[in-house]
């Protein structure tokens, strides 16, 4: 069987609460969602399946999360930009979410994250 | 217009990290999201020209966490349970998810709340 996760990743140099991080990171797991249902429908019904698996980790600025961004490419990850009514100033890309994809390839790319 | 919102309740009395935060609150925004797409789908495409606007609220633990679920039925809440491999014990409830839906209605619900 394939194993499938989404996996949400922030930057820490913002500063968010936890509050703030939990928000962003919802924005980033519902775009990449649908974003994945439009391309892969078959990753999010076999992930449902698999009780949603998600994984949330960090990193230290916008260059590391633009690179990790660059080589997620191919599964269509999504960036996040905050309005900035509050902690970060406006346009602010405060994190990224891919997936579900096979963690088989995602852990290739993000294995040198730590979790948040 | 109609202001829609979708609102994430988190215990505190847990004690999860930033990161555990984040993805319990993923798994509720998701749910309440797909949720509510059946309901009511005329209430997620709103949302979506709207930005998707969330709010993270916090309660001190599970019995203040249920009777916000009660109070909430009525717009189709989510409870959301962990599987418990890390931080907490197995099948802890740990948030709720509810929405999107008019924010009129959910602010009287949840105004004694405050942010996490």
């Amino acid at each position: 069987m394939i194993e499938l996760k989404q996996i949400l990743i922030v930057r820490t140099d913002l500063k968010m609460g936890k509050g703030k991080v939990a928000a962003q990171c919802c924005h980033a797991s519902i775009e990449a969602y649908e974003t994945t249902k439009k391309k892969n429908p078959e990753y999010t019904e076999l992930w449902k399946e698999q009780g949603m698996p998600k994984v949330v980790l960090k990193v230290k600025d916008e260059i590391e999360l633009m690179q990790i961004y660059e080589k997620l490419k191919k599964y269509n990850p999504v960036l996040i930009k905050d309005a900035g009514k509050t902690q970060v100033e406006p346009n602010t890309i405060t994190c990224l979410g891919v997936g579900p994809a096979p963690s088989k390839y995602l852990d290739k790319i993000t294995k040198n994250l730590k979790l948040l």
